[in-house]
């Protein structure tokens, strides 16, 4: 390979990755993440102690004081002591959804509605709709529509025509996503959840049936996984009112 | 163990099982199954020769005149020689069911709907269908409603609810038997298929997904098992209009 | 596709299902469900908090006063609290069920068998008994009867034979179901536990080898399930006696 | 429930989903469904005759004449005489997708980038190119880029970046959508694919590592499953150029 | 069928299986299993209030006084009550073992070995020793000889050879039933244990290896089945001591 | 570690494992095994050529002559042509089971009862009943006695408890070794066949229902080892009749 | 075979493994295993309790007393009493990894690189560079480089390609061993850790990625097992400074 | 993220991957990866056509004239014909191991030790052995020491460790590498192989033996990998012989 070749090397530039921020020996924090995709990094809670949360959020809102931090699935003490850590800020700990904002939530553009089968799923719901306010997208719920009872999905034709994307989050069965994304035009994504027993096995049935849907078009993400669906449904939005 | 409690033993009289009827080295006919069952016994036709699913039938058919015998998932060999190796008698060989019946069909009472989401999942319908013809009970098939299309299934509401009992068969999300479950009044068993690809499995989603239906009373057989849900509802039938 | 077409469209009139019932924002109370299915709306209780289970039942409770309103796989604290939050009323906390029931039951029809292969199946067997009661179906519960002592069984033949819908509730190697299926005449269902270890996979192993069954006609329902076993089972049961 | 609530029912007016029309005893076609979701209803080859599906194309270029007809997945027999059974229609039988589109391609609007791991993914790129071409969507593949030789990936970043939308396609360790999705603002979505053997299992490896991908926002299809890929692009481009 | 051929029944006799003893309402004691099959009725723990546990035991003791009554797998609490639950009883409360034995133990006759991978193995292998002092037959337990060090084995080749039957507990790879299977004329009966991690998958990856053996004649039981390897075991040593 | 220690080293002596005895570069003899485990090296013939196979039972031959030499699974080739490879030898091929033996038989002792639930279990049934006759192990088939037909079985209750050791060959459901277990006192060994469909996975579906076993001490071989059966029985002959 | 080959047997002489030194009645120690494979044995904490944990430490302490011992894994009250349970010898308890070293660490010799996708996944990094410490190699930590934000991981190329090995930390996707496999032509070592939730599976999905990596050469050891490792990986790092 | 620190980028200099060189529309070459990773880029061949894959090799060859340039798991008609498809080059089919070299091989440093279980696993082991003649590494084969007859190993413990790194090769059980791995001071590399059926699960079963070894340091590779486990030991043995 001649050096020449490597000396005009890929990765060079404007597009490059940058490289990380240490913070303790523990994280390197991806401040260049925004730049790069429109998402800022969020703190991920879990096998994280509560001092680590704390102080991953506090950096994030120091590399990046124009736009909330984000913390997910946080332990009940961060959700609790959350307000009193970051005084003179805005803080919000929802302990339905388990995240933690610090600092004001941008305007919202755009309009995504997240859909629940059942009350069950709603927290991974509420984590989603959290996600995009500070993602600064529109969000409206609308709960317990499962296929059970399709009269209650039918007696919302309008409002799910009306969203620019839609989230459906169903465990158990899994169907709803499936028979929403045969319904509307917007983009469709289908969050299974962990709700149900035996061989619903911890979601993964929920998640087959998604991704075997027949009806064409419905994008799936991890079980529960409320913030990611947020995320994808965030960059369509963005796409949109660019 | 007092002998006297032993020669009061449990499995005596009218109601005890009786011993088979040997065919050649590979067999033991349960001649005995439709007293006990209502159903007779049905050649199953993978792993047997076509000479030995041949003489099952004739077996079957000596040894309880009044009715038909059926052989399921026959080899084309079978389907094909039927007809002329039972001369003098009705055989009717299905080959989208896979089906060999000789013997006059008997009457049919009540009635099933068999439901399939698609196109595909067809002969598993007409296995259902055929064995219910059998079994001396009425049938129709309502093919192609799957949920990516919601409106071909909710224009046939009310022959959704007519029927005393549905079949509904579907392969890929499996979703289709949990939407009829919440529409219907007549118990509902679901049939999972084959059909589909990737994390379809060969109809372990499908079977996952109805297994978990968020729609209470969902009964669900095996993959493809066309069969054994006429059987089962069969029984319904034969006991509601005993 | 041609507007007349759409306005003569598919879901009208009276078999379309109609919208919900809002409580709070978390649940959408499918208060149509018993005149579309003959089954009331249920709790299910895993993921609700004891103040929202009691909210679902007092609304099932004033929607339809005529009938009983069930939750099933309550916490302790809604078993323990449930008569003194319904004064005035019949309330049964079965603390083997794990059910609560508010309301007078209503008469019962028909008769269905329970049977249980050990022991340790018969939580799953006594949600089973107690849905069924609300359901205003009759039920007799035959316990630890499974298959290495098979002579338990033969015992009760005529029992087995004089129901009208056979439940056999099994963990393990979920072979008891097969060997019922084989000796009646009425529909049965199975029902695996997740009583068992090792690769019993928490009912997975019985759940297998109940579907795979050699005995035609055996319809399953989901690990521990005890509530759909007796949601199908009253529907033949509301089939034969109606 | 009062008559009066079902009578104003949920699935009326300009909304509702159309009944189907039937074609043969086999389908029941969904013409309503471009009216609904945007996309038409597409045949998938697998289960079906070549003569089923030459009658389906037929039946969708008939019923949506400004349209061109898809058939994904075919078998030899029908890319080879796709082009004869059609005179005097556009037809496009590509051997590499599996696909024939009868009628003319609609203009191209936005830019879709497909990406995948390794030359043996190329079959589902191609499959998901010609759906997007069918959808009206502008599409470009660029091919083999997967992590083992990083280096082709980054000096393709400008183009990644440029992209509306990014899919891409990788069987074996999966990993090549969790590192797009880190690099680029668009949404992306992951194919997994069944190449590779033993622990890859026909791409549940690969569907799985994407499913957990710790890069936010990535949403995953079926395996092998180039054309809902092609779908939920297809859908985000729609949105962003309405 | 004919009358006169069922009244020849199948199942009367000394040899067909009697009808239980119930026990309260959760139980039906198969006292006849000790003269079909040479092993009493065990009582397994799990699932069962120790009330329950206790009256089972005091029921098989009063059923076959000639006889010890065991229980495996008792909680903390039944270990620790069941000497002063049976005064005046020979009773052993296995704390290792986890089991209880109550009436004098018969003398032992036989030989079996109880081989162990590693320390953590030995519960397992103390409930199989315990079993089998319970069923009669003498047993040994060489503990802590797993492959990683194949010489502690290979020294023990005498006693392994000396054995009349080999029971070899593995958890983690389960290689060691293996090894021992190609060194031995005895039957050897592996037991795979939950002990390991990860893809170890509480011990079905022993499971399986075990169950692939390349050494014939290997068979195995269930995971952490230490009471049914002795079974096994003590099934042989009968019928070679009969 | 001292060196005397060493030299007084594990594996030395008349029980030491012998080296192997090479043919080509493909195979290593274990010469050795009938003397440590009383079977002999069997020729396993899945992946190997039919020149291999050959090869290999004559170097068995000629290394071992006073017993027979045992290939299984063989292909069609070496089913037909073995006879006439072996001139002046007595040689069996057996087209059911699969097997060629070279060689003639020793007499039998013993004896083992092999049962099967049903017709297409037979080829495994078989494959044992070959290597026990190698063996020198007296062999009876019972086939097609399945849950199903409960009375078949019960039929032969006298023949069942007369068996020192009985196999039982099911597949689908594999509930009849948990039966069988539970009616004799002879070491009962479960032998799961791939017979069966959908989730009965290839045998898995049967091999987890019997290693779940409800009746204690059922023993368990792979899948379809029919050969694996019959050597585990073939020990416990041998030490019965020793 | 004959005697004087067996004589002549295969595991004599100083390569032979030795027989173990028993403690108490549940260990046979190893202590012959340093010599065979470099590695001594090393106390493996699960399932133990803590007095087993220390006199295992203190008898591999006494046996060797040139190197360090170590356990792993251990639980809290090891990891809190090691120091005060051999005092007067130098003792590591590292609460982040939950090892407990006693003895002096020997001096360190070549170099590998531990790299985590995470924070979360530090755990397991601490218990590798603990072990390869004991064994007498360099380590440096380069945590949280996951692919997500790739130009963490570039940015240390240089880094990367100066160690002798390299191993790779990561749950979720699994997909970062395979970038660096890519990128240095040092062995790397894939770590999956059980990091994630959903089909991430307890590390099943990291563990099925990193083994159908596209990168070649790319090796695997068992979820979470950072010890094990650091075992391949001192192997590698002693044949190198041999 | 100020744009001077962008402009420091990661990736630049003489360590960043350069881009790939395309051939055709179906693959992108990496004639980088010998520089950055010690291992060229090879040819793996399902999925492409017999003429992309002489496409590619003639490729690899004139890009780095000084090795040779390899294919893996070639169709019969590329092992046929790549003789005559580069004439005056050395070309080597290995019909056994499946491969294609084009090129005069290096000359061999290091030995490294393939082990096979039986005489099945050779064709991995094959595939391995021509890749590390492909890259300059000196082997041998070791076949047929399977567990089964522990002797045939024991035999050979000084050829064992002799070896700078020993390829270890076993389906089934997949036990002799835990075996190896307690026995020898080298790096050991596990190769589970598809050879064996039922729950062997085309090597799954293997696979799960390996990685949850009780030997430490055992690392895995993908299920019938012969070519990444001499990826493996090449790196190993280019780092001993640099």
């Amino acid at each position: 390979m001649p050096a020449e070749h490597r000396s005009a090397g890929p990765a060079e530039g404007p597009d490059a990755p940058a490289a990380g921020v240490p913070l303790g020996d523990f994280a390197l924090l991806d401040v260049d993440r925004r730049r790069r995709t429109g998402i800022p990094e969020v703190v991920f809670g879990p096998g994280k102690t509560p001092e680590q949360i704390f102080a991953l959020l506090a950096e994030l809102r120091a590399r990046d004081p124009g736009a909330p931090a984000l913390a997910t699935r946080c332990p009940a003490r961060v959700l609790d002591e959350a307000a009193r850590r970051f005084p003179g800020q805005a803080v919000l700990a929802d302990q339905r959804a388990g995240t933690v904002t610090v600092g004001a939530l941008p305007p919202a553009r755009g309009h995504v509605l997240i859909v629940t089968a059942g009350t069950t799923d709603l927290n991974v719901a509420w984590e989603c709709a959290a996600t995009l306010a500070v993602l600064g997208v529109g969000a409206d719920v609308l709960a317990d529509v499962g296929v059970a009872g399709l009269g209650r999905l039918l007696a919302r034709l309008g409002d799910l025509r009306a969203a620019e994307c839609v989230v459906v989050v169903a465990g158990m069965d899994g169907a709803l996503p499936s028979v929403v994304a045969g319904l509307v035009s917007a983009p469709v994504i289908g969050v299974p959840t962990s709700v149900g027993y035996g061989v619903a096995a911890g979601g993964l049935a929920a998640a087959a049936s998604m991704l075997s849907s027949c009806s064409p078009g419905l994008a799936v993400v991890n079980i529960d996984n409320g913030f990611g669906a947020a995320v994808h449904a965030a960059k369509i939005i963005h796409a949109v009112h660019r």
